[in-house]
């Protein structure tokens, strides 16, 4: 099999076979193929495209280029949630231990902010002590034991996607629908879950703005969990505006623990009820979303969800008494400063993506992945879409350190919340599912439905 | 100025300023780009093409990557001719004497045979002790005493043309008009010619098989000329048959002495006036094709030509007795076999490649770039296209020196060479011709002409 005839075959936009997929996702790790034959062939990928059946088997390949956790000694369903990334999304803190709470086991393996998105990985970190990184058996030993774990990717874990991106990142690549896809679903399975719920974002604080492209991305996930047997749900949600109020790191941590003691803002809960009820159904725990949703809601108001949540940051070395002390989170030398709005109206718009830059500039996010997170920084979002605003109201609050950067956010978001005479409708948080089943009907007769 | 940008600015079709393509190609050269990201910007080329601007850019900066010759001391306009290569082209050989012999020097800086198709080079060192490899400055000094000399490409020439083809022939991006016009042009303007006469093949024996894509090639050569200030004209002809009777390396260079003698195969003849007559009116030697045409006949008939190509060979140091003696050219233990028609009939169609590849089989080409050359073996067409056979007649015959690569070849030529009841019109060799105002015309009210 020779290298440029798999280049040549992509390029030529004919459908490769799983041996030629394999051949190169083997290479790539190997280093048997260089560098700059991959590139190609990542490029003929974007402008070509890949079939379901294509992308299945390049996930395939790439799941076993490494290790694969095995849990299967836990007896029941195992089901993880992934979102493709957004502004003020702390969705798995909460959900992770209120899923667990309602039976069905969590074993999350979450990632770090880049740009304007924040990281799972950096809000835990918000946490005095608390450790994102355990061993397979350790990351195991801990779902068995309290049904919860939320770590870090080892780099053991799909080590051929972690190459293939680098690659694409100074390449051109990154914005590929079938290699997206087939890097977040690589990941996923070889993290050892039985089904996924996956959270495609889309809007102007989404890596996807456009919903055409969300819609394709939730179609491709679901199909190549079809092709590996792998069950996932697709919610296409909306990211053009900040989820919830906070956006930084140790202020999602308290918004996060508002909402699992039953308060926190109404966006973030009804997505928390959507995506959770997913899961629960996908872990055998509900027949139903409907029952589903009312045990989630009955763990949250109750308290067992926080329970769950205090054994996780104790089970991973943090310091459980966050859930009291605030202080905890929050340095005394942060300080604060508002965003008044400068005319009355309602809000009409976000420039949600630069209101994820502003947080990052504030020092809570990252611009290259060596860059350090002040994880106490970041801000409120005080209005959100449709709120009517009087001249001076809040709109927005900063926590900074350092003033020079403050000053810098201050101009950064003069314009980002727009005020306008008429209200708007909000856009609808949840946008559409997809499972398997719309995409049998969606590819129509050709799959024989 | 970031690589990874310029790769997506072409990714998303957009056009290249020239000093972005500036930056990739003296990158490459200098090795501060990586190969990797070279690949990737040339696959996105492979598919969003390159307009006329970016492609003389392209071809601007491929030059200046390495020596450009230096011919001003020679004070007349100095003209080359270039062929996209095929079968039996022994073009060049005759054509550099004989254009010198009527009054313009001809610096030519031609290649080695590869695959299907034969090199100027290789058929050069069937003459024994012939020197392709002058420095600059003997180059020079050739063209200036003699009017002619016949060389390879040095290291130093276009090396960014040749570390691109390099990568491009192992990531499927060979087959881009934009690359391929600026690889050729690249050299050519590099070796100091004032003008150049393109010889776009077309066919079956052609690189390029579709007469479309070479009249694309032939339009683009054009304009890069046109943009860089180089007076190109090219010719598109056909290549579905092998051109003469001669296909080889020894056999091609007496097949040059017979045409320089005022005999030879009247096709090699006929396509030798036209390129000849263009390089004459370029050279400003001739105020017109047909005043050219009639001066080169002269050259030829005269044995002015001969002259010319003897005064060459010896300046190059190889044994100008090869004129007179074919014995020098061809060793004694070279053996002949006959292949005869079957039937009768008319010859209708040529597999032009196969032929070529015969050759190659033989020993007188390369699969490889490492393959040493057998200079004697080759063979000869003895019915072209159109002429009427009977059952038995000579078709074609092979020198050969080694019998199991004979019958190899017998074998490949079955079928090779059609032959049907009725007579087929033979292609026009002359399909049309493309200067500088066929390129106003065809682009239209954009180009404000």
């Amino acid at each position: 099999m020779r290298t440029v005839d798999i280049i040549i075959k992509k390029r030529n936009g004919d459908s490769l076979f799983a041996d030629e997929i394999r051949h190169m996702v083997q290479g790539c790790v190997t280093g048997r193929i260089p560098d700059y034959q991959l590139t190609a062939w990542l490029m003929a990928i974007y402008f070509r495209g890949m079939s379901f059946a294509e992308t299945a088997a390049l996930t395939d390949a790439m799941v076993h280029s490494g290790e694969v956790y095995d849990l299967s000694s836990i007896p029941l369903t195992k089901v993880d949630k992934h979102s493709t990334g957004g502004v003020g999304d702390k969705v798995s803190l909460v959900l992770a231990p209120l899923v667990a709470a309602a039976g069905v086991p969590v074993p999350m393996v979450a990632g770090r902010g880049l740009g304007h998105t924040g990281g799972t990985l950096d809000k835990l970190e918000a946490i005095p002590g608390f450790n994102v990184r355990l061993d397979a058996k350790a990351f195991r030993d801990q779902v068995e034991r309290i049904g919860v774990a939320l770590i870090g990717q080892s780099e053991s874990l799909a080590p051929a996607d972690r190459k293939m991106y680098a690659l694409r990142d100074v390449t051109g690549t990154v914005e590929s629908i079938p290699l997206i896809a087939a890097s977040i679903m690589s990941k996923k399975i070889a993290a050892g879950i039985d089904a996924l719920v996956m959270d495609v974002k889309t809007g102007n604080g989404a890596f996807m703005t456009e919903t055409k492209d969300a819609a394709q991305l939730a179609h491709t996930l679901v199909a190549i969990g079809r092709e590996v047997g792998l069950p996932v749900v697709a919610l296409l949600t909306d990211m053009s505006q900040p989820l919830g109020r906070a956006v930084g790191n140790a202020v999602e941590v308290l918004e996060t623990i508002e909402c699992l003691q039953g308060r926190g803002p109404a966006d973030l809960r009804e997505l928390l009820l959507a995506l959770g009820a997913e899961m629960l159904v996908l872990g055998n725990v509900a027949r139903s979303v409907a029952v589903a949703r009312d045990k989630l809601v009955e763990c949250l108001d109750s308290g067992k969800a926080l329970e769950k949540f205090t054994a996780m940051v104790a089970a991973q070395g943090g310091d459980p008494r966050v859930v009291e002390d605030r202080s905890l989170l929050m340095p005394g030398d942060v300080q604060e400063e508002a965003l008044a709005a400068v005319r009355s109206g309602f809000v009409t718009s976000f420039d949600t993506r630069r209101i994820g830059l502003a947080s990052m500039v504030l020092g809570g996010g990252r611009q290259t992945v060596e860059d350090r997170i002040d994880h106490a920084v970041g801000l409120y979002i005080e209005k959100k879409l449709g709120e009517p605003v009087s001249n001076g109201d809040l709109l927005c609050r900063l926590l900074y350190r350092d003033s020079d950067r403050m000053k810098r956010v201050r101009d950064m978001l003069a314009g980002a919340i727009a005020i306008a005479d008429s209200p708007v409708t909000p856009p609808r948080l949840l946008k559409f599912r997809v499972d398997a089943n719309d995409l049998t009907k969606s590819m129509g007769g050709e799959e024989g439905g």
